[in-house]
């Protein structure tokens, strides 16, 4: 049996120093431009894999109503949320805590006449209280994908694919599926004898992989020492293959631990076969902490991230109680973790912030948007901007706004003595552009016609794209 | 002049249907699928030109301290919000209810080392308490962007020119933007002599055009019968070029008044210059809800739609109140309104909602997930599911599933007798798909090799990409 992969916490400098927490409450991350950028271009290559699966996004409200959706929530997580009372009706409204209870029920109470099986994706934010120092933020950026109406291998080793996919899309490195089946761990509790209060304090413990603590538990009931060992085996039971035949020694016989072990080897071999071994790992005692998830589970994580990434599993009891039963099975992705987690270097040394700043003295604004606008309409990004100060200045101020603006071209517009059809051009950051020979610090201008800018500038985007 | 643009309100019958109300609080909507892939479009399409003209995205957080935020909000506005005791720190909560005064909190507090201009976009809900059958969501979407460092007309004009052209993209037809000057009609009250309760009302009661209720206030207090002449008449001064002249002769050359038309008529040109005149109406009386505004100021109508669709302006002194000062301007668009109004009836009748249906009999679920990953792997929208039942079934199950699933073409895999490498192709949906001869209701199946049907595949994803 392998070891479980690392999970130490490392510093995640980038990702600190882009976010802004004070004067904000704890857990509330404004995220600054840059990392937004890449935080949009996440979500946006996640759904777009997703997408690819058949699954269509779904946009759910981000305040509902407590007795409405309390039915799918942990009285746990109840605890967690944010409440508030409504104004309009006194009922008590709460900011959406968990996707997949909102999404069971619209699907049980709005979406009574869609065609099964449904395939939804979202991107969303949940919002839960946490401890201080939980070192997890208070609104949570999620991305995930839903399956409901089917109770088979196919659908459970789909979204567990789609996942994998998504993280191997998105650049992630080095992740592990920690895979398992509620079921395993549930029937060896409930074969053993142990009262419910004791079953469940073992299966929290078991979660955690919390060995001292599940030691207690088992000892504070008296059960069978056969029933103990095997309890205590569970949560060590990690790793490939094998742990499906040890896992089976241990069932010795029961067919309501075997179905479990049973499913479990065929997700297992569905997804090997699909060419996923090598970021599985078979966990017999891996059990997601919502008491909704009634199946085959998971847990991806990464090394170097302390928490997982995300997760997901079957859940064919939660629909059921807004009044609908399907089976369903899902996934969610922590979209800032995975943000955290992701390499996002290359991407960063490789291009100005805009194309072109266009600058003008002010009594040629009019040109000035027009220059602007003829270099937009090729694709680039433009930022156009009038400045102060006299014609002497003017070519100088113009470079200072263009490097304060990461701009890869100055283009200088109604400068005294030059022609409407022609413009000043300084490359100022052609040393931070692929595919330019790296300049002098402040080259000179050079003149040049407007129409010739805008022939580059278009050739300049063509090339750019097939680059891509 | 011409009149005012008709806004009467049309039932949105696509609109409302795809969107579920019942059992979530009147005004949050959950947005269906086929309606939230129009509302993710329009998102994308908008962010997307935005970024051209080098705005950044930003990210902020979804509720904030009350005590942080009020300095830049209205009294009014924090009397709609929904606000909750942080149960952490026992301070005042409140949920967004305007992004542009979160911005200049964070631009105030935050970014207090980035270069200016900053230019920012967004793209968040914002939330507020509204009056019963106000015809307004409780979550309002918004996209929107700012400007923020320049005092200037071409940032004026700039900011107007982006949402012009972010609306011409969507494919908004036969929109007005309507363009003021808060500082025309305040310096018209201020020089009646009217207190400043009166100013205060009379500005609300020509922001609403509502002149019987001007003139009761105008009524109510002893101003000079020309001051009152002057302000009666603003509110009905809109259209173009005309309106200036008419408001130079009402200011009668005060300072205070010849400056704001001075501004308004330098920006109404450069966005005239720019090509945007058929879009524009200049309305003395525009004076938009927020206090914060105190300049140049806009709105967005559209035909048939009863409310404005977006607006903005310049808020010069609205960071300031978060302690620096720095002038700005910005607008934003109200993304549900907009996508009620943006007609697109054509792209929903061109495509399948999924290219494949990969199904097979429950034995070949790893040849089932193999082919569909083949599938996929040309950029192709595959949906895999196992059927139930027996062989002789499997070809009319599958193809009433890929009718459900609309998906243009149904691919069975592991039907008996069939090799490994061979699949039937069932062209179910191929009527609706472009560019195919329609077929009838339920064609025959056609044995394929696997490879000459991915082949197909990657073909006709290149010829669709080139039809784009």
């Amino acid at each position: 049996m392998v070891s479980a992969p690392p999970k130490p916490r490392i510093p995640s400098g980038q990702a600190a120093s882009s976010r802004e927490r004070s004067l904000v409450p704890v857990g509330m991350a404004t995220i600054l431009p840059h990392a937004a950028k890449q935080v949009r271009r996440l979500e946006g290559e996640l759904l777009a894999h997703i997408n690819c699966w058949g699954y269509d996004e779904i946009i759910l409200p981000t305040f509902e109503y407590l007795d409405v959706l309390a039915p799918g929530l942990e009285p746990e997580l109840i605890e967690q949320c944010y409440q508030f009372v409504d104004r309009t009706t006194g009922r008590t409204l709460l900011l959406r805590p968990d996707a997949t209870a909102q999404i069971a029920r619209t699907v049980a109470m709005g979406l009574t006449g869609a065609t099964l099986p449904l395939r939804l994706s979202y991107r969303t934010s949940v919002f839960r209280y946490e401890r201080e120092h939980a070192g997890r933020g208070r609104e949570i950026f999620q991305v995930g994908a839903e399956l409901i109406g089917l109770d088979d291998v196919t659908s459970d080793s789909e979204v567990i694919g789609v996942m994998i996919e998504c993280l191997h899309r998105v650049g992630l490195q080095s992740f592990k599926v920690s895979l398992g089946h509620v079921g395993y761990i549930k029937g060896l509790l409930m074969r053993s004898g142990l009262s419910a209060q004791g079953q469940k304090l073992a299966e929290q413990a078991a979660a955690r992989k919390d060995l001292p603590r599940l030691e207690e538990v088992l000892a504070s009931e008296r059960i069978s020492k056969t029933a103990a060992r095997a309890i205590r085996e569970a949560p060590e039971l990690y790793g490939q293959e094998e742990v499906l035949a040890r896992g089976r020694v241990l069932a010795d016989g029961d067919p309501s631990l075997a179905a479990p072990l049973e499913r479990l080897g065929q997700v297992y071999r569905l997804l090997c076969a699909a060419g996923h071994r090598d970021s599985l790992l078979l966990d017999l005692g891996e059990f997601r902490g919502f008491d909704y998830y009634d199946g085959i589970v998971f847990d991806v994580f990464a090394e170097g991230v302390g928490a997982e990434l995300g997760g997901g599993g079957r859940y064919d009891h939660l629909i059921g109680r807004f009044g609908r039963p399907l089976p369903s099975t899902g996934f969610g992705l922590d979209v800032d973790r995975l943000f955290r987690s992701v390499d996002f270097s290359d991407e960063r040394s490789v291009s100005a912030r805009v194309d072109y700043l266009v600058a003008a003295p002010s009594r040629a604004t009019r040109l000035l948007t027009e220059v602007a606008a003829q270099l937009r309409r090729t694709g680039s990004r433009v930022v156009q901007q009038t400045m102060k100060g006299n014609d002497a200045t003017l070519i100088s101020v113009a470079v200072a706004a263009g490097s304060a603006q990461q701009a890869a071209v100055v283009v200088v517009v109604g400068a005294s003595g030059i022609d409407h059809d022609d413009v000043l051009v300084v490359e100022s950051l052609s040393a931070q552009m692929p595919g330019r020979r790296s300049g002098r610090m402040s080259p000179p201008s050079k003149k040049m016609a407007l129409a010739d800018l805008v022939a580059a500038a278009r050739r300049s985007r063509r090339q750019g794209k097939e680059r891509l």
